[in-house]
């Protein structure tokens, strides 16, 4: 005989960054696998080292990282970890990033700027990536930048049901904190039964560059409890200044829903004293006690990213993971 | 001696397909050079066929090509011209799509689709493109799914400073007319001195896909000149029912600004009835007497291609065409 | 543990183009498969869109559209369901061409052309394509022009086996319509028990380009029943030419052969005044009522492909099927 | 001041492999160039080693080698050429290959074959070569197989020069020692003024693969002048079999012409026996003493060579090279 | 139903070049598999050429070839099954190079040189292969050239064993022929149990290239056994002076352990008189009659080869291999 | 006319990242260029952010980045800015490394480890340099990483100058901290006119993986001035530990040379305190007044750096850099 025969299993294995170990562990546990042990340190000069602690060969490989400051240091982690396994004979890898790095430099603003989130997706390419999981892109357009499969979810459903839990949906206005947010707000007031929409319109001058002269709410909150809603929360000037202005516009209570908390200083100042009811995120990106502020609240990710992956590597489909009971 | 010295110029070649000749006539004469004469027709069974009458070894290629319905076919053309110009040893190309084709699926709108806005940047790229010139991108990520430089040019100043000229820039409201486009409103109303900012506000069921339920202005738009903008008109469904809806809500004059003339059955009856004042779009698109109506008025870009062309080729900066005196 | 393991079964998942829909149902029926449902239409401008109404994930993606004219419609919804698998997670896909489409481009004639074929092994390629099924090249070499597996079949098989039912072998001559394809026609002679073989000669004057000063039989074809053979039949001018050429030069009956029917105008009627007593073509291209005329015979050639899609998903040998109980 | 401005000349290098020292220095003669001095050797176990004596930055390259047996080792050596090029910043490099090696394999013959002609084109890009330059290719197809600029030659015009100068057009006749090659003789039928055009048929038992049964010519050539033609003549069996059967078949004097003498044993003896009156071949190939004999004619390729180089690199029209006076 | 399911298995089937069948012989069958049956052979003029004589459609496929002189033969012949191997569908392609050939050309030694391992790698890549297996790199480096998978797999425990076992361990030194190995001798010295190191110090005068003006031992010999230990013996020039080397400084019994045995001549006459008791080498590359002589020992590199193909196949850890028992 | 004939020259543009302004500035002095202008920031979360202040459109651009720790972030701001030039036209892009990151990941010394050495290299070809120039690279082999033109200078000639002015050449030994730098130390033996050479040997015992039983100086150091020489001084604790046993072994002075000071914490206290008389390195990363100590001596890498991009710029020869009067 030439040949001989097996039997061509395959067997899903979780990497982890050092990022986030809590979001890794979660998922972990809604997976019911063990985070493959390895050895992940950085050298006295900054370059950072991993090795896995057991045979990576053949494996349905899923590397998490989140990325948090400092940012570069972990998407250099995770593209030595994806090369390490490519060499290592992984079968297939996905990377997961449940915060898309460099989401908002999407396109050059002016000249000689970069396209970093492409940049991105081309290095993890390089790499070894075949594919990528990611929440909530900054623009959906990012998806292309990749030249393989994205699974695109999203968190809008786990955050808007919070929403009509604790708020209802009567007399709710839903809000962009900017005019670029306006498709993304009416999603979810179509979401949320209809509510209203309403958004915040800078005036900019011209001949100033960067400079905004005035802002003003266009569409009505008047007496309305408002929804105002983001992808992120960087450093929350721009979120924690729509407050004030729906406030100044009549607005009722003032609820701030967006899936990723970077929550960059001072955000936690800024949103802790902006007037908002209660700040919702999840936790894509971790939020440590210096973070934290009493009307947080942090929704887990791991449920989304764990029936993300199962679909995946039991090539089911991740579309109706939307559906009404997802 | 080894070696043979020569100076290393380089010329400018100006190539055309065949979908708007008027376009790559004007351009030409802005240019001051001569289209590369070629022979290019359709073989019986709708094979394209291009040979170029004159050598291309060493030029500096410029591929220009619109693509107005049949679409595909004019794709497939400009591929075909950027091959043979590769073969032909053509020493750099640019291809020049006046309008991105495909570019409203720049994105999974659900799942199991194609984003065909990369895929064209792809083929692009290996039929032997070396960079791209084009005009008002529908989403300015598509910059991103090339792999090279992208001039992106804009006609929003030309089409703003024939607005400014004809209707001046007293009472006027800048709409967009959906969620969507409201960012680039923005910065319209930012270039028309400030003006207020308006939009309309589909309702739709998430549990009857596809299918709106009302339109409402969000917005403050009565006794005001509306200039309602967007990047492209194609069956003008969307634009003249925003027309309609804007005049509901008390709006006086209409104006309607887009950068392509689409104009796809049966937008010439919808846009000459939809009791709009003017109707005005740059000819990036091929707008033949079956498209016209009265109220229309179509701007030449070829100035704007030209230009840029012309930069390109000198290594000047594309980003100062957009200043004042450009 | 570390790791889950599960079976890693494949599934079969045939797709249609919208081009030849009666040939897909056929190859459907052979496979005992479903065609995948599907949502592919035309925007009014031209663009063309797909959606998958299945899951594709982990899918052994057999993707078939055939190639009549508007060839460049079909070429590009093909690579748009490329585009679509790859990024809905497809395993492995296959793209079937029955007619290869601009296969006569297959070199430079001439200086500053295109080499077509090969840029649509390119397309295929980048859009995701893993691999080609095609039948009856105009060219073997162009197997080579893809980086991956070709499957090029041959109808020839099934061809004179009608022929040898029909007519028998005796008396007969194969005869090639011009001098590139003697070779061929050999072929045929061999599977024919022998027969003698003749061409047409075109005389050129070299001075004067692309003119036919004079054709004239080489070979012995008096008072035989000559075959008439090809890999296409296009407008038929060069087909009935011969026909005409073979009559004055005495031969019996005449019998066209050729696995593709393109038959663009005016096919149809030089073929049925021409004088031949049959012609017999496949339907790797859709043959409609307007191109039917009284001699024409068409064969299916969904069984082939039905064969060779079920030994590629079972990796059994394609080579077999040229085998006389294949 | 940002920058230094420099002038942008380029110079032309030329580099030769070890095959065809003979052939180098006619091309560099021609050119009026001198070969770039090099160390190349062969350690004791057979690896190849090239150094350049100059340095090769910014040099627009061109790197000829012959491919006589020990064929793959100077396929290996011009690689590693290619290789050394790139790698000490040669500005743009040409591959030449009078002889394109592995160009009957141009595709699956039968099934699990390789198409090393494609492979071939593939490692010379993967080295670094950016075009190539050839001559007489087996099929005109191979153009295709390599992803950029390919110069394809021709021998023919001054093969057929040389006959009508010796032997005049009067009663000739132009054969094709098979039926692949038909189509080629048919374009030196028209360059000899219209000649009539006859092929060897060799008949096949389809049951018993690789035996020929028997072999007769196709056309008219008793009492004729026969231009026996092929691109190369390896062991020459086939041709001095054609020689054979012409003159059973009454031919008068039979005259051999082909583009590359590869001449392998036992090619000296069959020519210098078969009856042929002349062999006529260029020296793409070296022919040494040992495979000389009287009847042989080498006509050199070198004018044709250098002409190109020189368009190439002046970026002139290699097409204009085929005109009357070439 | 739209898709049929099947088991999906796979088979490991071998292949190998011409180079050395009894290493092939060997490998397979400490596999207990069969060497794939092939057609391969070289025509008159160089070209080789291969056919596989079952089909290999979905196998994982593992490629053995040797590499001694003449080593650009067997490159290209490993070359073209590969892409015969692609082409023919194989699922995964893993190239064996128990010596890795060019591995000494590994950087630019000088200005304007190759690197060929390098582009041994990049070819090895672009034929098609997937993964490689190869032993004791003349540097550890040559696994970055790859853009893949390199198990690279060493046989100095099994040549240390032996020499453990014949040898003993008392009263013995390492020694390194230059100081380019000290390195790979402290390894040794570790297997060792703890020996002592030495090296040969070779004075270059700087103004003199390439010229060695003296060499001392630098390190304690005097008295000892020597283990002079290196990667590879080619002429054998470095070793046997080595040897003399060792012994004008006192060394007792001098041993030579190498994992290649290049032994390109004078390396059988420079070894079996240099003074050296046992000169032990592995069969990475074939040592045929002309290459003995009676103090040479060959031990085997089958087993470890056919255990590391098991490994890949069986997606088991090959790292494993180097423990105690492997 | 058809074309536009323009002179094709080139400018020399000098960009550098932030991490050490100071190398830049001495680089730019020596061009006599200005450094082109920029915005370079992170933004809160990490990311950075960059901008050219001019256009880059064909320039031939020079991208100087230094990496010291956080070396991740420098890595990826570097990457930024071949993404912003690509994008921006820049024509050609030569990315300069004064110390290669992940130098020492050129392999993997264990299984799952990654060859993070190779990863820089692609990472730098995906974002878009053409180029490398490096300094004295920890292996020679990673030149052959990055698929293109590598200029690897040595800063060894500036450093071993240094020492023949200061200390002379007579009664010193050449020591290399460990076995694996031994060939570098015979170099520098070479070019110090033939000094003895002498290493550390680190006996380790195989059954307790990475732990160091004892180290002894093999060769000849009593009374000698000692060179201890490497290419990088990290943190100090393998150069530190040698000057102790030297000095145990009866050594003089110790002077330490090396190119690279990381001088990672607690590398000054070690080196301050470790009895060497001075420590020689350059400035290819930043040291600033923490890591300086009073023994410590850095040379300037500006002046070769410069020459270098000089040469690069002008197609001269880089090789000549290394001779005497260069």
């Amino acid at each position: 005989m030439t040949a001989n025969w097996i039997d061509n299993q395959k067997n899903l294995m979780l990497f982890a960054g050092r990022a986030h170990p809590e979001l890794a562990e979660q998922v972990a546990k809604e997976l019911d696998v063990r985070i493959t042990p390895q050895t992940a340190r950085d050298f006295a000069n900054g370059e950072t080292f991993v090795r896995f602690e057991e045979s990576v060969r053949g494996c349905d490989a899923f590397v998490l990282q989140s990325h948090p400051a400092p940012l570069n240091e972990w998407v250099m982690e995770q593209l030595i970890m994806i090369d390490a396994l490519k060499r290592g004979s992984a079968k297939r890898i996905t990377a997961i990033l449940p915060f898309y790095p460099y989401a908002r430099q999407d396109k050059k603003h002016r000249g000689r700027e970069p396209i970093s989130a492409r940049l991105i997706a081309d290095l993890l390419k390089t790499a070894g990536a075949d594919r990528i999981i990611t929440v909530d892109l900054h623009t959906d357009q990012i998806q292309g930048f990749f030249d393989g499969p994205v699974d695109h979810m999203h968190a809008q459903g786990q955050l808007a049901e919070y929403i009509r839990e604790h708020y209802g949906t009567e007399n709710i206005a839903v809000v962009s904190p900017d005019s670029g947010r306006v498709r993304v707000a009416e999603k979810w007031a179509d979401t949320l039964g209809g509510a209203p929409l309403a958004f915040i319109h800078k005036t900019r001058d011209p001949l100033v560059p960067n400079q905004v002269k005035s802002n003003r709410v266009v569409g009505d909150v008047e007496g309305r409890t408002c929804i105002l809603i983001d992808d992120m929360i960087d450093t929350g000037g721009t979120i924690a200044g729509a407050v004030k202005i729906l406030k100044e516009a009549g607005a009722g209570d003032v609820i701030i829903a967006a899936t990723h908390g970077v929550l960059s200083d001072p955000a936690r100042d800024r949103l802790a004293e902006c007037g908002a009811r209660e700040v919702i995120v999840t936790n894509t990106l971790p939020i440590d006690d210096s973070k934290q502020f009493p009307t947080l609240t942090v929704l887990s990710i791991a449920p989304l990213l764990a029936r993300t992956i199962k679909e995946v590597f039991e090539n089911g489909s991740v579309t109706s993971l939307f559906n009404g009971n997802a």
